[in-house]
């Protein structure tokens, strides 16, 4: 396809796929798409060593990394920069609600081992290290959500010709990342997986378009949010989108590094079976609804704590939660969860990677070559 | 345009406008859309009035009728039939809440008069009494929201010919009202004006369309939900609908029924200033969101009443607002909202419906054939 954001990131089908797994964004930019590796929640040494292996199996094909470098950091954590001094600030109401949580679903927790000092990783600078380490690499795009991009991505982007995408939830915000000088708008809707907003994705695009365009700024929009089919794809490129920027959809490839129960209970769900809370990362993100959410957004809870606390609590309960299904424990199947968005009410069957990126391109030019009839029946 | 749905209520472009506003219907339908009167706030007699307005102004053209039947009656106020027995359950609390609210932004409201017997005459009797007026004019479509169509719509649909459509906002809704015997399914997102569920136009439609075509039924999808622009029309059609059913963009119409200061508010507000609340109706309902809800959904509230005794505190409120700001009282201002959707980020202008319908055919055509050269270049 020939479009701006094509040119500017050498994709064929400019359909970006946003994965945490390797495996995923390899399948995808070799399909002729644009895979994406979510770096959040890996260490530097991580990340080397999976773009490396990224390097090794792409043939050449266009990838980018995705990194979260939250541009506010809540008062409650500036200044302690490493894990033990924010560990100390977990109250023991909040470890011992985690461990009652899951020892109420058969899932054994101490609450002195309730807090990790690892988290998820999502700080400042965590996230600048990160991509430090992406910049070594022959990536053709850097994403960042949670905020402006930061002056040195940008700087160093525009040093060495990689574009800055950026995710943005309101028109505001794609007002103040294209003076900030980021090279492409990631608009994502408030169905999405993950952090998001509250506007839809078919209501956002059109009004970042409309809004960039307005204010002067030549910057191609990717849709983001609910899209899971090729002609969701075609629906955000008639409101103005140069492409979709995809993410739940991937979780239930073969590929994806989900879990069976999770991968299960996508399957499962409806597009109402996923709910927008601060109970995993401290902001906002969308996750299936699950037991975890009703503990905690209930009226019994201590409240989520801020970004990055609530992923040092969030991460080691789901790993227990995960290992625990994995080791025959039904109950606790009513704690998993993951990010997803509310597209997960489309998912039917696990599929390859490969396959997905196949069925969205069908899909693609059925949904248009049906508009044109229309049109041409008139 | 040529697909079922034109053919079935006789439309050219299935561009359907919801209006509570008699001229906007007129304007639509003969400029080649579909105007829908929201009958729901007129009594019996008021809307054979409207009707037969409409009949002499039409030109023939087809048009339709929305009443509003709730399938469910709140345990709180069922039995009480008459408008006086529903307003003894209103508590003085509510009573005050509200006079404290509107003088507090110089409004003059006596806890006495706070309540109508009126209402927004939001019941299953005066819902059916409605319907029956409707039967008696040239009608092409009638549809319903608010839970399954009652029996006695869908056979006097079936005997007369005429399509009944139906209201939904998720998946299995659809489904019940498709084995109920509803013609038109109109599948609304979270991001619609009024009363509206929680998943996106961009999920619930395909999902809706893939569920009704699993489940063996052979029904049209009118796609609703954050819809303003021909372009954002030519989108969901691409994921399966037959046409577009829209409200909001005509509130801001010449010809609406809303007032100077509610169409301001309009043109001044993004997508986000939307909330969905049950502070007007008692069912949550999205709507601008001013210092009304801010006092409803806050700390200090006594909390939303069930349908329709919350009509019946609203209404009136509303209307001494309106009134208020009219006649000069700015602080009134901050009170005043009205049903809108997300899409109102997307109004820059007061338009003439025939303009809004004309603009929709342009940008509809334009998106089009934008996808189709995309896929040329190819």
């Amino acid at each position: 396809m020939n479009n701006a954001l094509c040119r500017m990131t050498g994709c064929d089908f400019p359909l970006f796929a946003f994965s945490h797994c390797r495996d995923v964004v390899v399948a995808v930019s070799k399909a002729g798409g644009f895979g994406v590796l979510g770096a959040a929640r890996f260490s530097p040494e991580q990340l080397e060593l999976e773009l490396q292996w990224i390097d090794e199996h792409v043939d050449g094909r266009p990838y980018g990394v995705d990194v979260l470098v939250p541009e506010t950091v809540d008062p409650r954590v500036a200044g302690l920069s490493d894990g033990t001094s924010r560990a100390a600030q977990i109250s023991d109401e909040h470890r011992r609600f985690v461990s009652e949580l899951l020892t109420s679903h058969g899932v054994a927790m101490d609450p002195e081992e309730a807090v990790s000092t690892q988290g998820n990783g999502i700080t400042p600078e965590n996230g600048a290290a990160l991509m430090e380490v992406a910049f070594r690499h022959p990536i053709r795009l850097i994403a960042n959500a949670l905020g402006i991009a930061p002056p040195a991505m940008i700087e160093q982007g525009k040093a060495r010709g990689i574009p800055v995408a950026a995710l943005v939830g309101a028109k505001e915000h794609a007002l103040r990342q294209a003076a900030a000088g980021v090279d492409i708008i990631v608009a994502q809707g408030g169905e999405a997986g993950g952090h998001c907003g509250e506007v839809s994705t078919l209501v956002l695009v059109p009004e970042v378009v409309r809004a960039l365009a307005g204010a002067g700024h030549d910057i191609p929009v990717l849709a983001a949010g609910g899209i899971m089919t090729g002609g969701q794809m075609a629906a955000m490129m008639a409101t103005g989108a140069q492409g979709a920027w995809t993410g739940s959809v991937w979780l239930a490839t073969a590929e994806s590094e989900t879990s069976e129960a999770f991968r299960a209970g996508m399957i499962a769900a409806r597009s109402r079976d996923t709910v927008r809370s601060r109970s995993r990362t401290g902001k906002p993100a969308r996750q299936l609804r699950s037991a975890w959410h009703a503990a905690w957004d209930g009226q019994d809870s201590p409240g989520a704590l801020p970004m990055p606390l609530m992923g040092m609590v969030s991460e080691p309960a789901f790993a227990r939660i995960e290992r625990s299904v994995a080791a025959g424990n039904e109950d606790a199947r009513e704690l998993v969860s993951y990010f997803v968005g509310q597209g997960v009410g489309l998912v039917e069957a696990e599929r390859s990677a490969r396959a997905v990126v196949q069925d969205f391109r069908a899909e693609f030019a059925e949904a248009v070559s049906g508009l044109a009839d229309m049109i041409g029946e008139d």
